[in-house]
């Protein structure tokens, strides 16, 4: 591994192996994938070498010996006290591949390993870009018109007005290099439109926004994130995280009601059966494998986190992702645009 | 109209003609229909008289005419300012039917109008229940396994710790009387299932209900709504709001993209077509027309919120609701049970 940090480089990009509830079976194929579609960034495993090895040769694939990094622990999925777990499991694939980033030995980590430790290791130990109170983790949204991400789905709990308006800022600079999308419009999640509604945070963050010259667009509702009013919704992470666990649900709870009319009779049985097809190409878009993840913005280096049942596709469109927000130097361009506003 | 609150006597329900998107139509038409389906309680129409008038004759139905209430005013639908409109319209439907409530001139308001102002109105004059420190309002949430409704979903931002209590105490009589679940499982909406996670409010809202005897499960994650883990999902006023009208705009957003799908070619056209009735059958749990609305609990009377799109069955579905409220003697079960935990 090369020590440097110049953006003329190739993006060298870890992938933890170890996690997922697939590992390491889903991650080291995302691996394999993504490393034979495309060669102009460095790719690292990092995790039990053992296990990648046996991964790999199961799957009669292979990848760069020399690119698999040991790490002989592992930070559970269920492990609930991240905190704990960073401090007596140094040498997890997500401590010591988040250490790669801070070393500048790496410029990003790709993991769908427990989201709570990857997200206190990537703040405690890459530190936060400065001027950045808390992280946050944008969810792209389906919807009826283009592009919506949702800050903050989670990241923080009891987000103070402050976190809302670097949502903002953040928001609005991923999207813009990330989606390509000119001036895009922000939002502010509300109980009504009429700028006098909202709770105490929503209201102080909106007077805010309103200071910056983002393309703020004032209360959104609800309803707006699957309309796709505006590009970037921002809430607080309580709120942000309860919707994005509530959107998950809705494939799964539409294929129950699939099934249970497909049961009623040999009609539907056979109607079901004819659209089954039709059925996966309209629910792919509310599906987080065809969106890559969700990327943590704030921290002092690239940072992606995908979903626990993330498959190899899901996890290779993760590193496609951390490669172009390394490409897009975002991490400057956040770090710019917060000073910018530092004095709100 | 007599005067009277016995239980023993018909349930005396003011239908608000002037509430809702379509009315006085469906208003209308939704009295209509429940009172042509079932006699045992006794129906009002408040509003303009004139217009109720030439909807019964312009549908070729009728309605007692001794049961129409003239009220010359109307709350708008789009007016914000709820609590200016109350002062500033004595006699519009709204306010002047609640106060049939508040006189005991009637047992229940129902009404399809601005929603703000009818809470507004119904707490103003109705009062609360005492102990009860914020009226909540519950909507009923598709789901794989049965019974599952959310509490608050707008009634009020900002919910402190105790409001969340009297949520909990409320919902699960609620849901115990008038859906017949035996012990209603209660849950609070957090950001994972472990005890310690949680925002300021829901944590400390989390100690209150545990020293109740209510059938508490602790934390539920938003995915939990929709699969319906417990029956009662409480949360402040200000996620519940957002996740109900997040909940709201999946099913134009899925019809949306069923409309694509089939614009794509005839094949897509033809499979499309043929399992439009089957889609219309599925998506039917997602439709707030098929719940009657929802009620507003905690003030001292009947209070049932139509939604503004609501038709002339929903209308008449809210009737039905408001009426078996009454008969289960609801406002009494709710004014002795937040007796119980008023030490909290």
């Amino acid at each position: 591994m090369s020590n440097s940090d110049s953006l003329n480089s190739k993006c060298r990009i870890i992938i933890d192996a170890m996690g997922g509830d697939f590992a390491p079976q889903n991650a080291v194929l995302g691996a394999v994938q993504a490393f034979e579609e495309k060669k102009d960034f460095e790719l690292f495993l990092i995790g039990k070498e053992k296990e990648i090895l046996r991964v790999l040769s199961e799957n009669k694939v292979s990848f760069p010996k020399e690119n698999i990094i040991h790490a002989e622990d592992v930070i559970e999925m269920g492990d609930s006290h991240p905190t704990a777990a960073i401090k007596s499991k140094p040498k997890s694939s997500i401590v010591a591949g988040v250490n790669l980033v801070k070393e500048k030995k790496a410029d990003a980590f790709v993991s769908a390993g427990n989201t709570g430790a990857i997200m206190a290791t990537a703040t405690l130990i890459m530190g936060r870009i400065e001027g950045v109170g808390r992280p946050t983790m944008g969810a792209p949204m389906p919807n009826t018109s283009g592009i919506c991400t949702l800050f903050d789905v989670g990241s923080s709990v009891d987000s103070k007005p402050k976190h809302l308006l670097e949502y903002a800022i953040m928001g609005t600079i991923y999207t813009k290099e990330i989606f390509g999308v000119d001036n895009p419009s922000v939002g502010i999640l509300s109980v009504g439109e009429e700028e006098s509604k909202g709770c105490e945070v929503s209201l102080a963050a909106s007077e805010l926004i309103k200071k910056t010259n983002l393309n703020f667009k004032g209360n959104v509702e609800g309803g707006d994130i699957l309309k796709g009013t505006v590009n970037v919704v921002i809430c607080d992470g309580f709120t942000g995280n309860i919707l994005l666990k509530f959107g998950e649900a809705v494939i799964p709870l539409l294929k129950f009601k699939f099934k249970e009319y497909a049961e009623k009779g040999l009609m539907n049985k056979l109607k079901m059966g004819l659209v089954r097809s039709a059925m996966k190409d309209i629910l792919k878009d509310f599906s987080y494998e065809e969106q890559g993840g969700v990327p943590l913005l704030g921290v002092n280096g690239i940072c992606m986190i995908g979903h626990g049942r993330s498959t190899p596709k899901a996890i290779k469109n993760l590193v496609f992702r951390a490669d172009y927000m390394y490409k897009k130097n975002l991490i400057k361009k956040f770090e710019s645009s917060i000073k910018q506003y530092s004095h709100l």
